[in-house]
């Protein structure tokens, strides 16, 4: 009997994908699901048993939040990632993680197909089967919902043929949460304009005032909030969420361009992600030179569109890695933060590498290490070929 | 007699430039304020007539809004630019229009010198001499500020002595206005920490509730709002202003690398120009390729920053100029944007150009043009080279 | 009956697909050969004949060199575009040419199908396929050589079978000639080792000694060769070809990218271009600023990768060639070449533009436009915040 | 008795600065020279014989060859780079390592000074004051040079009349050698036009015929020639410098933008650099991946412009070699090139990381890793946004 590895997340398509490749095609199903932080115990709980149900001859839970972390939240965080200026890369991110770990598991099975319950309308099927072809070369890709192209309803009959009981209701908005966010699509997002009603978000307001929160960073990574230190930055990550969460920040609504070349438009709640960039960017601005900064910004946006376009296995991603992890050397410091309903400011930020307070010289103040005059002799000099320019012109005008 | 043009705000520093170049060097002074956007008609008339009273030989205002919207802010609208990722640059730009002004003045009167009242510690002056150095080659730039190292009490003291009759109290923070922002520098902005206070922003806010307005754009150009149409872009963005500016919205402090290698930080209010580039920005993600956005991103950041440093008349400035005119053919369309206090959200756009509600392809959906066939052939071609890398490691490490 | 539009070259390939899609498929042919400065009018001559007697219904010859150039080459060289620092790209921009041509004739003829001979193995199938997708929305694209995978001997059987008659006979290397070269390819590029021997090159080297050529650009373009004068810059190019073609110059092994993700590796010859190449960029070197010689190279060698990957028509591609038209405002004046055999050496340019003997300052002498002490200024300033990175590290080591 | 550190190469501009410093001055000086390879045993004792006759107090020799290889050149070859495309930046990065060094033993010595010999019109006062600024940070840097201005003449009239005996001729051109190539400046290179004439080349061409080199790298560092294996890379390219620089290959004219703003114009010879460069970059082409290749390029750019313009001590420096160090994982194998007097060819290259004769795949050839299908379906996505692009702008053209 044939073996396959399927991702599975419980829900309508990849339940049908668990009867189909069963009955209809007759595979030893393995299934697994990776928590990328977006699941409680409950809820895992409940998908294994439902995937046993279903009749998989195993079901694998992995918990990935770590590793998630380790290999690809921390470099967005070093490079301030934030695809077309304002989307963190929550779900991008997140599939590419989910793709290696089940890809893992086919080849720690020796899997004859993986299977993943994309459509043939989105992302998510490019970053599946990106790393699926790359890690697992030769193994059959398997994607049911992409290639019968069943509708909802049609799903639903089949599976209610078939006997299965779940919850066939169809949420008002699909939701997809993970540790560096949470996007939230529906009616809104499908036309070029509309924000999402207040109660579509996943995490209501129930803070009102002002507050102010302490984020540490160690070499770029956030280690402490408000003086409380954490065993891993995931940890960090997720109790800043409990915090700013309930002020709604970071809630926005990204447009961009899908990896297949179409637009698309999306909302996504990340508080504790987009605090965490703005504060680690401000650190940013007053311990790193210009051309770190300059540079920082041109690389990491090319490696969040080429992680978004699934391209986390390109050696360049390990280039860029060590550009960014060798430019948060100095980058270790308090990042002060003022949240309210709806925005958080930045305060400012205390660091033993600041150069804005160093002793060497201060904006707007005379100072000792240099003179009004070699300021002068700068501009003359920094000038100098654009004056050439413009004589050479000048001259030939006449 | 040697002429001297002297850059004159009326401020205490340009007062004292005009006593110290008339008496104590004996210069004719013909002294400009040039005009973009941050004085009114009243506040002209005082400028002029202090002046004359201080005894220039002839005084000229430059009315500059119009000219510094079509050879900066247009461009600056067009590249989205924000220098690091905050600062529309307001003062940058402002401060080369009126370098440009004074030097073309100073020209047309044939002078011997051109004088500024800029100090030694701040960008100003680079700006300045940069312009003057280059328009200017062989006239005199005089800086009786930067040379002199005089402090406040010691100018205050020697136009006391010379008779002159001024406001002399310092404001507790120190404010330029134009018509691409106003920026707000005082105590809270000279550390790396510290929100300016409520009383501290020129603009208070004096609205409530949330408001929906529409911008219409013209290939990249605001040239209606809410409906009403403008003869001038630049008059768009003043009625923009007292609109959007009551909600406080555009509020930041801006952490940034001076041109002379100093960090400095400094408060501004923007609203308008903060809605406008957020609202273009969204229009432009809508109707752009990819790599359009991308190579704008790119382009304009380097644009903003050269600005930013003085260089606008780098011939390297014409070419992106060119680029950035050229990208914006199909940004035209209307952008909806909801006002609250504090913050702002860009509601969605309509166009014609809209690439994203196109016929041939919905996100999310299945199409007419494509299949999840071709999908999983151009994974597999997209991710080929990846593949083939991973292959031979794979062989050379068995 | 359905009309077929065929790019057709009268090669095997091509010759193969008139009879499949004629006999085999029943379709009305309407083959097209597009010359971009490759074929002779006997050889066009020959090629209409051959068309007929397969039995097209019609034969259409484009004469598409001046195009070529103005499309193409004229961008080539203004952004001095070498891929991978080596090839200039002949045959990527010539098949976006006759792509765009057979297009545009099966929209004139409103055409059911259009049909190309590439087979599924290189970069060709993509850039026709990408037109064909772009330009004529909804025709067939039909490529019998890349579907049927049918070998050279097994084509040259069924047209035999077919009674046609042409030369079947192979030659040793294949060879595409264009205005802006000719590539070859055979044994020695099938590996990753080996150059292509004497005998190979289509241009045999029939000069010796040293020949010193002037060449004559205007604002970017060739216009002129040892002050003989062309209506248009692709007869310059021609007329060049023949000077230095026979040198033997500008023969190199391209090893590169293909679209699909694999490696190759093609010899070419390209006298004339990689002349004109080189020294366009040697008096760009003189009158361009530093920015504009950095940007120029990132921004052109964006743009060919994005044309040799069949991307012509992204719009981006206009912006590009908008700044890269506007670069060139200064780029007029003589340059001298020395060809010898197999290599060549700029001498030297003059030029009204050139900033290197400009008055105001030469390398390597004192000079009046500035001082030592300016200089001493210039570097105190240009070096201040690596000071100051270092004073905050040092401090914090101690 | 005030000390200071004298830059001292024995020519006539820093025997003159030794009689100024000590005699007209009155300081302790301290002389070093800093051999980055151009000098030999013999010329360095001779240059430590001198010293010692003028009344230095103490003459140090420090053999920089290891460093200078460790610290920039093995950067300059991870990055293929060519100042312009042309120039390999010898003298730049020479100069560097020259400042550093004589910083290091100003601040071991405590002097209370520190001088060089440059003149006021060229790049390498910027680097040495560069230098000096940041490293040491408050210690005076003396220039007689260029603060004296005096000419030639009157320096040797000055040294005739201390009694100091040594070769007062000048040489017709200047010439300045170190491990990664010689710069050689002259009459010709005044002026925009002109190539050196064969005898003032260093080392003259007294080879003929062809001969075949095989290079081997490991980790984009040359260790062997010829199969001749040497215990630092720094030995390998002077070995190969001693069998290509006999052909003449490698020499040429760079025009270039100095740090101050003015172009200039230098002839060089670099065999050995040459000769590596292209061969390592020819080596990279098979075994990096497409977005390595340009990312590479691009970093690596900025790299050796910033280390020409003198900051090489900025941080971003470090995180760019990480870059480079991290993409030369697999750049290991061997090159073979064909020398020939005054050209060379890269014949070829083998490696067990070459990605072009992967059985996945091969140029020009049907495959089992994809289909024509695949291809066709990847076209289409590829072309998707344009082809939208298209639909939308025709749409609103009727």
């Amino acid at each position: 009997m044939k073996k396959v590895v399927l991702g599975f997340s419980g829900g309508l398509d990849t339940t049908f994908c668990v009867k189909h490749l069963g009955e209809d095609k007759g595979y030893e199903i393995h299934s697994v699901i990776v928590n990328t932080g977006g699941f409680s115990e409950e809820e895992l709980k409940k998908i294994e048993a439902h995937a046993y149900k279903l009749g998989v001859k195993t079901h694998t839970t992995v918990d990935a939040v770590k590793g998630y972390y380790d290999k690809m939240i921390k470099y967005l965080v070093f490079g301030n990632v934030l695809k077309n200026n304002t989307y963190p890369l929550s779900v991008s991110a997140e599939r590419l993680v989910q793709a290696l770990h089940i890809a893992e598991h086919a080849k720690a099975l020796k899997a004859d197909a993986v299977a993943h319950g994309s459509t043939g309308a989105g992302n998510d099927q490019v970053r599946f089967d990106m790393v699926f072809n790359i890690v697992l070369p030769g193994v059959e890709i398997i994607t049911p919902i992409r290639d019968l192209k069943l509708s909802r309803e049609a799903e639903i009959e089949y599976l209610k043929g078939k006997g299965v009981e779940m919850n066939f209701e169809k949420a008002a908005y699909s939701i997809n949460k993970g540790l560096w966010g949470t996007s939230v699509g529906g009616r809104e997002t499908l036309s070029s304009k509309g924000l999402l009603p207040e109660e579509a978000w996943p995490t209501q307001v129930t803070k009102s005032g002002a507050e102010e929160v302490k984020l540490h960073f160690e070499k770029g990574e956030l280690t402490a909030v408000n003086d409380k230190t954490f065993a891993h930055p995931s940890e960090a990550i997720q109790y800043l969420q409990t915090i700013a969460g309930a002020y709604g920040v970071g809630r926005d609504i990204h447009v961009g361009d899908t990896i297949i070349g179409i637009k698309g438009r999306v909302g996504f709640e990340a508080a504790a992600p987009m605090v965490i960039l703005k504060a680690h960017h401000a650190l940013e601005k007053h311990v790193l030179t210009k051309w770190q900064l300059s540079w920082k910004d041109n690389i990491a946006n090319f490696y969040g569109n080429w992680m978004h376009e699934g391209q986390i296995l390109d050696p360049v991603m390990r280039d860029i890695e060590a550009f960014l992890q060798s430019s948060q050397a100095n980058v270790t410091g308090d990042v002060f933060v003022q949240l309210q309903p709806y925005y958080f400011q930045v305060i400012g930020i205390e660091s033993k590498y600041d150069l804005m307070n160093s002793k060497f010289g201060k904006y707007g103040e005379m100072n000792n290490g240099w003179t009004g005059e070699d300021v002068r002799g700068f501009t003359k000099i920094f000038g100098n070929q654009t004056a050439m320019f413009h004589m050479v012109k000048d001259s030939n005008e006449q």
